[in-house]
């Protein structure tokens, strides 16, 4: 096609040469160069079309036209920063809020999820005169310093991990792998009350209380669903310590979990945090973000005294680009669309799980579902060498999903949102013939008298290239844990 | 004209209502609103059009056609993240890494100057294994948590500013105003020497130096022109501790300074910096930016083990954008454009000088010119007030400039590349009339005689509509330091 510039093997060394190697890139051995992208569809370089089960941040499709005009036409007429006054900027700002609780009415427009994460600490922090933040087990909440150390899922990759003083970890609220599960009376009151012990625990160490920041659904921490009511518990507890509840809806927000326009809305009607924060389908790609308030978490932060000035966050283009995404979403009727293949998809895995005993668990809202793949459905071992093997095998076939959470055994389901019927019946049929493959080859494998044949198998890499072996360790999850969090994990 | 939508009582309203009230805007009791810009103009909502001497974000000019094209066609045909090879990515990194000493060969592309300048203190942290971090006084390096904890200009105006354990902040290398003058043998060494001792004193603590920051040239903290020879001595003594210079040119790169494409090279071809930071001019508003270091550095950080993503960093619209960019300053030979113009800006700015005691000095490289405006050349009393009242009158002259610094008495030029000498005329004459007035009045005020007439004069206000009177103090720069600083300051 016209738009490669240079054959592969010279894109690959110019980018080995001027790219940080901590930069990875999906299937490192045989990466994939991606020059156009249509809908839930993107083409490489041969013409060979992809259906993208993975890019959340092409939101409404990519390159969806209504976006790419809205954008170009702002960009001939005006970008500037918001010192000046643009009807683009207030236009969205309302629009966005008419998609929140009304008490959530303050807009701080940003770059970046990270960006915004760290406004809500920093509000979250001089609203309450605190300093102390709780996260979760496995969250990701960015790539900037003070992300890194509320993010497990990234500090735990560092050899020489430090927990921030100010740090607080609440077990992740997993009913199916965590530490109160689906046969628990009442999981959301238990694993709030775990909350509410860090809590005490810190203020018997004369710490205070800022925020608990929580994913609305932890996605790379492996597309967890919290059980209704915990958020309500928590935050009860966390106003009682005078901090703020922060929803972090940059994975999972703008309709794509169906029922609801928000992911924190789930928990039910009476729940509304104090800050939420927006990131990656903002701008369907367009580097853009925000950050929503209450007016008295706005007008804490003021009284500072400083300033908040972000060069490019809020300019005409963004918001131009920000407004023509909610226009889509409504217009295609993408959350509607979102609840119904989503529904679909789900009843197909259900099927499959019926079919083959390596899937554990599938949980899901709309188009964000997640297929655990175990060894064994009593002791939960993590398939994790099997879910690579899937994830390669569906690329071979055209297919682009990924693997997450803390066992790199989840397969994640968060494609554009004009994802069809047909795209959720294509890839189940395929996930299908590649477990029945999988289950017989293990099969094979314990059976001594053809482990030679088995042995043939190419071993299976996680999309860093990393090679695991089929590990037939019936060990502990926890042992599990320990060797698969050794190796470097993609976080999307 | 077509584009506005609301009426500007409108605009304000729901702003109000709708914006963080700490998101300042200019001229806020009679705010402007643009809707369309060009080159190095701006128009209103009633077509009016304003010079504008101060967006370097603008940096080849408004809505430049080129990066309009670029960024539109690329937009069309795919916006993904770095996990996919893309030529565009390694097309720019190529190329600007070509604006680069041989060195600095390793990019990482980011959305902001702040995440830039996060980034590369994380960088130098792992690097260097240690963490403290020495920055300068009057520094300014970004909005998020960990920058402001390193900018001095921004934690000043913090009530209950706590400076951070591991940052240590360095006189400013001002020749004019700081501590060690034009009138001094060697002012690059006895700045430098600062940084020494403050090295000497964290080891004795038993600290350790990660980096070094500095912008090239201080912008907000008032267009520092530090002594060449100055970032030599400071590397040596940083480097002798194990830490990195990291050279902020997220306010002066890309050729505004008329002799370098880097602001840094002002210091001599001996001088390279570890990390470098690019943001504001390298997307023409695009938001986007960039860290580039050495190969070492870059190891260094895969060998923690965590992964960098950045989910918008580096994606194929920005690196379109970033890549036209590049193209029309050499095409329009911007940077022989800034060098021209700003020489001529400077020569017709040292005229004024010689005609008007309030010009206490005029320092600028290309165009990224200072002119500090003084109540007395011997005390150097800032004319804060003036300063502000000569903002105010260009702004109804419908002429775009800010005043900023620490004692915010440092009128700041800092125009889109393609301003040319008429526009410099047209400026520095405007400013001659403005002083001349000013002047006049600041006489006739200390004519008791005249006191009453001169007291009808409008107070001026600064950007935010705060009052300033016209002071007639002679007393040390400190005391007026300590009045100035407690008013809320723009940055730009």
């Amino acid at each position: 096609m016209s738009t490669e510039k240079l054959n592969k093997k010279k894109t690959i060394d110019l980018r080995k040469k001027h790219i940080g190697p901590s930069c990875k890139i999906f299937f490192s051995h045989d990466p994939i160069k991606i020059i156009q992208a249509k809908g839930q569809y993107m083409y490489d370089e041969t013409g060979q079309r992809y259906l993208d089960c993975i890019n959340n941040v092409a939101h409404v499709g990519h390159c969806h036209p209504d976006v790419v005009k809205a954008g170009a036409q702002q960009m001939e007429q005006l970008n500037t920063n918001t010192r000046f006054l643009h009807d683009n900027l207030v236009l969205y700002a309302q629009k966005l809020q008419a998609t929140l609780p009304d008490k959530l009415s303050v807009c701080y427009f940003v770059n970046s999820g990270s960006e915004a994460n760290d406004l809500a600490l920093r509000l979250a922090r001089q609203y309450s005169g605190h300093k102390d933040i709780i996260t979760l087990e496995n969250a990701y909440h960015g790539h900037i310093s003070s992300l890194i150390d509320i993010s497990p899922y990234k500090f735990h990759q560092l050899s020489d991990a430090e927990l921030n003083p100010f740090v607080h970890v609440a077990p992740s609220p997993d009913v199916y792998r965590g530490k109160y599960r689906a046969d628990h009376f009442d999981p959301a009151t238990a694993y709030a009350d775990e909350v509410k012990d860090i809590i005490e625990k810190v203020h018997k160490k004369g710490g205070k209380i800022a925020a608990f920041i929580a994913e609305s659904l932890q996605s790379c921490g492996g597309q967890v669903i919290p059980p209704a009511g915990y958020f309500q518990h928590v935050a009860e507890h966390v106003h009682k310590a005078g901090g703020l509840f922060i929803a972090d809806e940059v994975q999972v927000g703008f309709g794509r979990v169906g029922t609801n326009f928000w992911a924190f809305q789930l928990q039910g009607e009476d729940f509304v945090p104090d800050i939420v924060t927006m990131g990656k389908p903002i701008g369907n790609g367009h580097p853009m973000s925000c950050v929503v308030t209450t007016k008295e978490v706005a007008e804490a932060f003021m009284s500072s005294g400083m300033e908040y000035f972000n060069t490019f966050g809020g300019n005409p283009v963004s918001c131009a680009i920000g407004l023509a995404v909610l226009d889509v979403i409504v217009k295609e009727d993408l959350q509607g669309n979102a609840l119904r293949v989503g529904q679909h998809l789900t009843d197909l895995l259900e099927k499959q799980k019926e079919k083959h005993p390596l899937i554990g668990d599938i949980r899901g809202c709309g188009l964000f579902v997640g297929v655990e793949l175990v060894r064994d459905r009593l002791t939960l071992t993590p398939a994790t060498a099997e879910a690579q093997e899937v994830i390669y095998k569906l690329k071979e076939q055209h297919i682009l999903l990924s693997a997450d959470g803390p066992h790199r055994n989840v397969l994640k389901f968060k494609p554009p949102l004009c994802f069809t019927t047909e795209d959720a019946e294509l890839v189940v049929e395929k996930i299908d013939l590649i477990l029945t493959e999988l289950e017989e080859a293990l099969k094979l494998h314990d059976a001594p008298n053809v482990e030679n044949e088995s042995s043939k198998r190419k071993l299976p890499t996680d999309e860093n290239g990393h090679q695991y072996g089929l590990i037939h360790s019936r060990g502990s999850s926890q042992g599990v844990s320990q060797q698969t969090t050794q190796n470097k994990r993609l976080k999307t």
